[in-house]
């Protein structure tokens, strides 16, 4: 599959493109916002294209074409107001959902977090975040697409082990942003995560197994 | 009908509720937040119901139990910060959206904004805003419910002159809030605007013939 990465920029972004660039099954396209961002990843030798989840449907729909599936790793961080939570981590990823549908591509996996699907257990300090990833996820599982929403839990930095546990409903946890990289690349041909949402942190299985379980 | 007005204290639920107190057709039940917003309508003979649309979707669902409607015409206003966008005009339409399949209430009349469906016509200074209306509106749609949503254009505080415009498409256009109140007690038991979104603007339809236009 040829993926484009929505999000090439961030953390997770940037250690999934590194995992497709490696990768023999896949090739990727890394969507970045800045030329400066683009720059960078052409002289590792990734294909890139310039688009930006604040700009036209249509802008994204182009961006995407020729590519076999979607992963959206986007987010506005903590350092922007709530404005760009709205605008990037809602209407982006609501705009990436539908430039798919337009541009006829199936395949899209959405990172979301941890509970998101169950307000009870949003955190407490960043709900309107939550509330944005909650209504992105909504959207996708009424779209016509095969997605695969992973829920991760509270992201780290420290190296990944391979091993993680992926469920329905697991209300509290943590894992290395290396281990979801590596769980978005398994899952991206891996039927069993096909129109299906889950909980990711830190466990027992490998990438692999744990994928075969949800 | 019984009738749930969500937003009470609002500048259209104000006058929506009015309208309902004089129905003869239908009554009504008002949702607010604070006591003493409750203290006001009870002295006006008003039934009401306090309820907090950030707190649980269960809180909201057995605020409505009885009622045969529910119109969500509520909005965190423009002196809050977007994080009650996130948390009011989005959650909170969601978590009534939710709550009213939870009750088993299947009408529902969303008050939206001109245009939210269409991002190109998004008025630029209040895009995020929009984003939380459109995504409500979506959630809706996808939703079991029999739904109509009214998307009225700039609200002015004039008279009503009982007139409208009201179509799938009206790019720009201002309405007296009295005339969108109006058009509300008016749809809630018109067929033609069943599982209809609308934009809605003062024009030249008595509101009853507008709405059988839609």
């Amino acid at each position: 599959m040829k993926v484009l990465v929505v999000g090439s920029n961030g953390q997770i972004g940037q250690r999934l493109i590194q995992l497709l660039k490696e990768s023999k099954k896949h090739t990727v396209r890394a969507m970045v916002r800045k030329k400066e961002q683009a720059d960078v990843y052409e002289k590792q030798g990734v294909e890139t294209v310039l688009a930006d989840l604040e700009g036209t449907l249509d802008s994204i729909a182009e961006a995407a074409k020729g590519c076999d599936a979607i992963v959206f790793t986007a987010g506005s961080g903590g350092r922007t107001g709530d404005d760009k939570t709205l605008l990037i981590d809602l209407d982006g990823a609501g705009k990436t959902i539908d430039a798919a549908e337009k541009a006829g591509i199936e395949r899209f996996i959405m990172v979301s977090a941890i509970q998101a699907n169950n307000r009870e257990n949003w955190h407490d300090n960043i709900l309107p975040y939550y509330a944005a990833k909650h209504y992105a996820d909504r959207v996708l599982e009424s779209s016509s697409l095969n997605y695969t929403i992973i829920r991760p839990g509270i992201l780290l930095n420290e190296s990944g082990t391979g091993k993680v546990s992926a469920a329905e409903n697991i209300t509290y946890g943590s894992i290395p942003r290396e281990d979801v990289a590596h769980a978005i690349l398994a899952a991206l041909d891996e039927k069993h995560t096909y129109k299906r949402a889950f909980d990711l942190i830190a466990g027992d299985d490998l990438i692999d197994d744990a994928l075969k379980k949800v």
